[in-house]
């Protein structure tokens, strides 16, 4: 913990209440800096990613404890995407004075996820700021990390979980309208597919990448990294309900996985291991780097640009 | 990079424009989170550290490149009070639309004082907002680092730098004044003392934090953590010229570095060999954990509370 300006007296109470609702899920805080130690024959895997009242939720649509949640494990999707095992978490808060009275429900959402997650709290830092800002910072460790760039021609194109729900609360929300559960769920409560990132891995996955723009972003991205050609089928999507297979394919903030591997790999068996869906989608070929969408009649269907969060 | 919502065709700009800005002080940007190595024998030291704009600075006072230089030697003046070297850096940036010309420059700041600390950035975020922050998680490494809790009785304390300008900067900016050089530079520009902080760690010293609340608040916390008493003289404290010793006590963000090692060591000669001032302030009593401090007549000398920020 650096600081915490929150006015005189409140920066260690603050520090201490949020300590206080972690429990065991934080360690060592209170110094400049945590102490860490990396097992050998791993490598350090670090991610930071920002969620924004405003930009990436409003407050009308989460409670407290969601807000933090969903932070985290949108952080933590970083280190599945990387197949790591995670090491440490790292909170930094901007809080606006209305807030603050939400902070411990804010605290527990966040140590809720960091438990779920199996991993620790090491450090923070506590700010005012104009709007709520959840900086969340993840360590982790893997002794052969996956990246963006490895996917090889012949392989086959694997999704996790079941996609469209955080574009359809979102749909919801915006047009002032309640979404239903499903979809809600989808949106507040996304889980890193940690379990599943490690597991490819173990497979011999060649790449993957986490679905935080959009599938069809997302898949682009990790075409142009790996300098391949995916072709996917539009068809194949696993979508919840209410959402057709091109609403899913741009839904953004779904946290879920984009891995190629063996096309020996069989989804079912890996699905009844990892407890979620996992679908086959497509194949790497040979071609201009990008991503070739077909429909169930095989005619080429386009996406332009990705998920750009709700406008206000 | 995680995501970059600053609306259809700016993301990738914008990453990439950050990108070019820092040229070799950026590393393997581009996946889901970036890979370290930790060398052997050595532990992994991480903090993270919020700048917000109209809490920690305002867009009057500082140029855009000094914005980005002093949040990052911000954050690693958490590793600098452990005696940890720099692995990385890692930056997320909440930028509202009218920051996005100034973004170019921002980065530049913090690009520079990544090379001053001969580290590189490895990973980051970049989101909207509706002012300006910057969070900067830090990573390094030492073998034997410093924490707040080993001073013991018979240690002298000594402080690197000379103390108060940040405050004489503040006093003059909110005075609507405009502060000499030497008090602004002192605020625009501070140097993490990583030097001093592996030097003070490879003579021994029991104990380090850096003065972000200000020396008599940031004295207090290490007292605490190591259960012990510091009498520190008043009359000692290396100030800046305008600054009385009792302001210079509690001048927040001075990113100095207070240490509790052997009274043995020579001030002069550390100051030579780190190119700064080292002073001997005080030395570590027994007795109730805390702070005494007493003035040139011997006469105790009382301080309350730690720096806030500035109000708005």
């Amino acid at each position: 913990m650096a600081h915490l300006p929150m006015g005189p007296g409140r920066e260690f109470d603050a520090i201490r209440a949020l300590a206080a609702r972690w429990g065991d899920a934080a360690r060592g805080l209170g110094d400049d800096a945590a102490l860490l130690d990396v097992p050998r024959g791993q490598r350090l895997v670090v991610s930071t990613d920002s969620s924004v009242e405003d930009v990436h939720f409003r407050r009308a649509w989460l409670r407290p404890e969601e807000i933090g949640w969903r932070a985290t494990m949108a952080a933590l999707s970083d280190l599945a995407a990387m197949g790591a095992t995670p090491l440490g978490v790292l909170l930094a808060l901007n809080v606006p004075a209305d807030w603050r009275d939400a902070l411990p429900a804010l605290a527990a959402g966040v140590g809720e996820a960091v438990r779920q997650a199996d991993t620790v709290i090491v450090g923070g830092d506590t700010t005012g700021g104009p709007v709520l800002s959840l900086t969340v910072t993840v360590l982790g460790t893997a002794a052969q990390p996956l990246t963006r760039a490895g996917a090889r021609v012949g392989d086959a194109v694997y999704v996790t979980g079941v996609l469209g729900g955080p574009a359809r609360a979102l749909a919801a929300w915006t047009a002032g309208m309640v979404p239903d559960a499903v979809a809600r769920a989808r949106f507040a409560r996304p889980e890193a597919r940690l379990g599943a990132g490690r597991w490819f891995a173990q497979q011999g996955a060649t790449a993957a990448i986490d679905l935080s723009d959009g599938l069809a972003a997302d898949a682009a991205h990790l075409a142009q990294a790996s300098g391949v050609r995916l072709q996917l089928d539009l068809d194949a999507l696993p979508c919840v309900a209410g959402v057709d297979a091109r609403q899913a394919a741009v839904s953004g903030e779904e946290y879920e996985l984009l891995c190629t591997a063996s096309p020996a790999l069989d989804p079912a068996t890996a699905a009844a291991l990892l407890g979620q869906p996992v679908t086959r989608i497509g194949r790497v070929l040979e071609g201009p780097p990008g991503v070739a969408w077909r429909d169930a009649q095989g005619a080429r269907v386009e996406f332009t640009g990705g998920y750009d969060h709700f406008s206000l």
